[in-house]
C-alpha cells in the first residue's frame, strides 16, 4: 500500500520507510514491538481526514500516534497498516488567557501546553509524566492523570471541545469554547480515554485555571506501609484539600531514594508526598495542616518552601519511574485503582504476587486517588521473567477487582490489557461496548486490537 | 396493560390510576401534559429492572421520572406506556465522610444529599434549583448545573459510579467508589445527561468535598448590560476563582428586585452576583478581590458577611425563576450557552427576539459559564402567545449557534427541543448519536420521543 499512499499524499506527508521509533511506545521496556506498512504525518486536520478516508476505503488499519509514551501499547501497530502520527499538528489555534481558554492542536506536547498557560499566569492542571514527549492528543486519548489529578481531576475534566477525525474520514466537532453542553449524548467524554479506537483527536479546546500563587509540598517518611497508609487517610479525613497525595513503597524508595533531595531516614520503607497550594497564605496554612496530619509516626519530614527546593522535589518525583526501570533494565508496570481504604492491601498484595512469581515487586502512585503503579522488575538476563510478569499482572488485575477497584486508572487498556477487560465486564456490557465501537468504526480499522 | 402489570407486580408497586402529577413536569408552565397507561414506583433496583424487563418484552414505552422539575419535558410521558418513578429509592447505601464518599439511591432529593454531606462537614457541590423536589437521579439524567458549577463543575463531575437499569432489564454497574477509571469507554459520562433514554439510574456513588469554611457573596448593580458584562469579564480576567458568577438582566431585575434583600439602586438594569469561598481568610480575601473587580461602573454593591444575610441573598436568587413566572403566569425559558465573550450579545439578542414576536423577554443565569436562562413571558389570556414563544425559542437556538454556543447547558433536550438537535448536529453526527442510542435501547422504548 505504501507506494499508492505516497502517490496520493506525497513525500511531504508519507515518511520514507518505517523507522523503529514508530513501532514502539513505552511498552518497549516489556518487549513490545509492532509492524507497519507506512507512516504518515499529516500537517493539517484535512490531511488527517483524507488519510483516514484513504485507508477506510481500502480496509487499511490506522494506528494513531501521539508522543509514544503510553504504557499499554496503544500506539504500537500490531499487524501492519498505517501509523498516523499527530506530531506536526502543533499550532495554537487560539489562546484567550483572560477567558482561561486555549484551542490547541493534538500534537503539542503537554509541556508546551503547560508553558503556554504558565506564561500568562494560568495553568493546565493535568500533569502526567513525560511532559516533554507526550502530546495533548495522546493525553486526551488515554484520559491521562498525574499527581495533581487528586485535586484537579484528570485530562477530560479540562477539555470543553474536541475536533476528531472519525470514520470514514469525516471531521467531527464536539463541544467548543463554551463551558457547558447537554444538547447531545456526551460524545466528548466518550472519545476521551477511547485510545484512538473511536476517532483521532486533531485539536482540543482546553479550559485553564489561574495558576496558584504558591504550592508547598510536604514529604513524610514512615517505618511501615500501614503507618503511611494511615497518614494518607488522616490527610483526607481531616478535610485538607491537598493538591497532590502521592506514595512510594519500600522497593520504590530503595530504587529512587538515593537521589531524593534530602536525607532519607534510616529504616524508612514508605514515603508520602503531599502538597498544599493556593494563595501564598493558603498554601502556607495548608502546609501546616499537612504537617499536622502527617507528623504522627513519621520518622522524617521534608517540607521545603523555597522555589528551587520545591521544584527539585517534583523533579525527583518525575524521575521515579525511570529510576525503577534502571534497577534491572525492564519492568511490567500496571496502573490499578482501588477505593482509598484498600490501598494498603493493594500495596502489600503487589509484593505478595511478585514473590509468588519470583519477581521483585514494588509500587508507587497517586495515593489520594487509590491509583497504584504496581510494578514487577525484569532482568534482561532472565528469559522467563517476562512470562512470569505477565502472569503476575493477571493476578494483579484480579486483586484490583477483588478490592472493588478497576484494572486501569491512567494507562488504559491498549494492547497489553486487552484480554483483561472481559474480566472487568460481563458479556452483556462487553457487547454494549462493542456496539458503541461499531457505531463509530463499523469496519474496525481504527487502532485494531486495542481497548476491546 | 395496566391490569396485567398490576397482576405481575401488585398494588405495592403499581399505583391506582394515573394521577395528573405524573403526567407533567416544570414544562406545565408552557402547557405540556402527557398521557400514560400506568405509574409504577419500584422499591428496589431489582423491581425497577423487573419493570423494565416486563415492559421491554411487551413493547411498552418506559418514561423514567425523578422529581419532575425539568424544564424540557423529559419526564412527561408523550403517548402512553409506563411512568417509572424513582421516588421510593431513597436509601443511603453507604456514607464514608472521612473518605469524601457516599452511595445513594436515585430518588433522594438533591436537598437530602446536600444535607447528608453538610452534617459531616462536607458538601456536594452541584446546586441546581428546586433542591427540595428534584432528585439526584434526575440531576444525573440531565447533568444538572447551578450557580456553583462555575467553580465546581456540573453534576457529572461528582459521580464516580452509577447503577443503571438498561434494556432489556439488566442492572449495569459502571465505575464505583474509586476515583479514576479508564478501563472501558466512559459509559458513566455517556449515561450522565442522557435524559433516561439510554438507561434508568437507580443509584450513584458520589464524590464529596470538605465544605468551604466560608462563602461570601458580592452583588453589584449596573446601569447598563454592557457595563455589567464588562465587570463579569473583569472578574474572570483578573484571575479570581469565584465560586459563582451570576447575572440578572433588566426584565429579571424588574420581576424579582422587590424582594432583593437590600435596596436596589434607582436606574439599575443589570445585577452581577458573585461569591468567594474557602477558609475564612481566603473567602475574605476573595471578597475584596471581587469588590475590586466589580466596583468600576457599579451604582450599588451588596456584600453581606453575616450568615443570615448571605443565606438570604441565595434564597432570593433561588426564587428568581418563580418570580419571573409570576409576572404573567407562564413562560418559555431556554438554557442556551455561549462563549463568555458573547454573553452581552446573547442577552441583548434575547430581548430583540422577544420584541420581534411581541413577547416580553428577559434572561438571567450563570454568567461565568456563559449559560443564560433566556425567557419569554406568556400571559394565559393571550391565546397566540405560546406559539409565538415557540417560534421565538427557535430563533434563540439559532442565535446560540451563531454565537458559537449550544442550545442547552442545563435542561437538556427532552421533548421541547427535540426538533432543535438536528440544527446543532450534521446528519452524520445525528446518525452516530442514533447508533449509540440503539446500542443501549434497540427497541427505542426508553423515554421515546426525547433527546433525539
Amino acid at each position: 500500500m505504501e507506494p499508492d499512499l505516497r502517490a496520493a499524499f506525497g513525500d511531504g506527508v508519507v515518511l520514507p520507510g518505517v523507522a523503529a521509533f514508530y513501532l514502539e511506545d513505552a511498552t518497549e521496556a516489556r518487549g513490545l514491538h509492532g509492524r507497519a506498512d507506512a507512516v504518515a504525518l499529516p500537517r493539517t486536520t484535512e490531511e488527517a481526514a483524507a488519510l483516514v478516508a484513504w485507508c477506510y476505503e481500502r480496509d487499511v488499519p490506522i494506528v494513531p500516534r501521539g508522543g509514544g509514551t503510553g504504557f499499554a501499547g496503544g500506539a504500537v501497530p500490531l499487524d501492519g497498516g498505517l501509523v498516523l502520527g499527530l506530531e506536526r499538528l502543533t499550532r495554537v489555534r487560539s489562546f484567550e488567557p483572560l477567558l482561561w481558554r486555549a484551542h490547541v492542536e493534538a500534537g503539542m506536547t503537554t509541556a508546551a501546553v503547560r508553558q503556554l498557560a504558565r506564561e500568562s499566569g494560568l495553568f493546565f492542571p493535568p500533569d502526567p509524566g513525560a511532559a516533554e514527549q507526550s502530546q495533548i492528543g495522546g493525553n486526551i486519548a488515554t484520559n491521562a492523570g498525574g499527581p495533581h489529578a487528586f485535586k484537579y481531576g484528570v485530562t477530560g475534566a479540562w477539555i470543553t471541545g474536541l475536533e476528531v477525525v472519525v470514520p470514514p474520514g469525516r471531521v467531527l466537532t464536539v463541544g467548543g469554547p463554551f463551558r457547558k453542553d447537554v444538547a447531545t449524548y456526551d460524545l466528548r467524554s466518550l472519545i476521551v480515554g477511547s485510545e484512538g479506537t473511536l476517532g483521532i483527536v486533531t485539536a482540543a479546546w482546553l479550559k485553564l485555571l489561574p495558576a496558584p500563587e504558591a504550592a508547598l509540598p510536604v514529604a513524610a517518611f514512615y517505618r511501615e506501609t500501614q503507618a503511611g497508609c494511615e497518614a494518607i487517610e488522616r490527610v483526607v479525613g481531616s478535610g485538607i484539600r491537598a493538591a497532590a497525595l502521592e506514595y512510594l513503597d519500600s522497593g520504590t524508595l530503595a530504587a529512587s531514594g538515593a537521589s531524593f533531595p534530602a536525607p532519607v531516614p534510616d529504616g524508612a520503607t514508605f514515603l508520602v508526598v503531599s502538597e498544599a497550594d493556593g494563595s501564598a497564605a493558603e498554601a502556607a496554612a495548608g502546609r501546616e495542616e499537612l504537617l499536622d496530619a502527617l507528623r504522627d509516626d513519621a520518622i522524617g519530614l521534608h517540607a521545603p518552601v523555597d522555589t528551587g527546593s520545591v521544584a527539585a522535589l517534583w523533579r525527583w518525583r518525575d524521575g521515579v519511574s525511570i529510576a525503577v526501570t534502571a534497577q534491572r533494565g525492564g519492568k511490567v508496570s500496571e496502573d490499578i485503582v482501588v477505593p482509598l481504604e484498600r490501598l494498603r492491601e493493594a500495596i502489600e498484595g503487589t509484593i505478595e504476587i511478585g514473590a509468588r512469581h519470583d519477581l521483585p515487586a514494588l509500587s508507587w502512585g497517586h495515593a489520594g486517588d487509590g491509583n497504584l503503579h504496581s510494578t514487577f522488575l525484569l532482568s534482561r538476563a532472565d528469559d522467563g521473567a517476562l512470562a512470569r510478569a505477565e502472569a503476575a499482572a493477571g493476578e494483579l488485575f484480579e486483586l484490583a477487582l477483588s478490592l472493588g477497584g478497576s484494572i486501569s486508572g491512567e494507562h488504559g487498556i491498549g494492547y497489553v490489557k486487552r484480554t483483561q477487560l472481559v474480566r472487568q465486564t460481563d458479556p452483556a456490557t462487553f457487547a454494549l461496548l462493542t456496539a458503541v465501537k461499531d457505531s463509530f468504526d463499523p469496519k474496525g480499522l481504527l487502532n485494531p486490537g486495542k481497548k476491546l
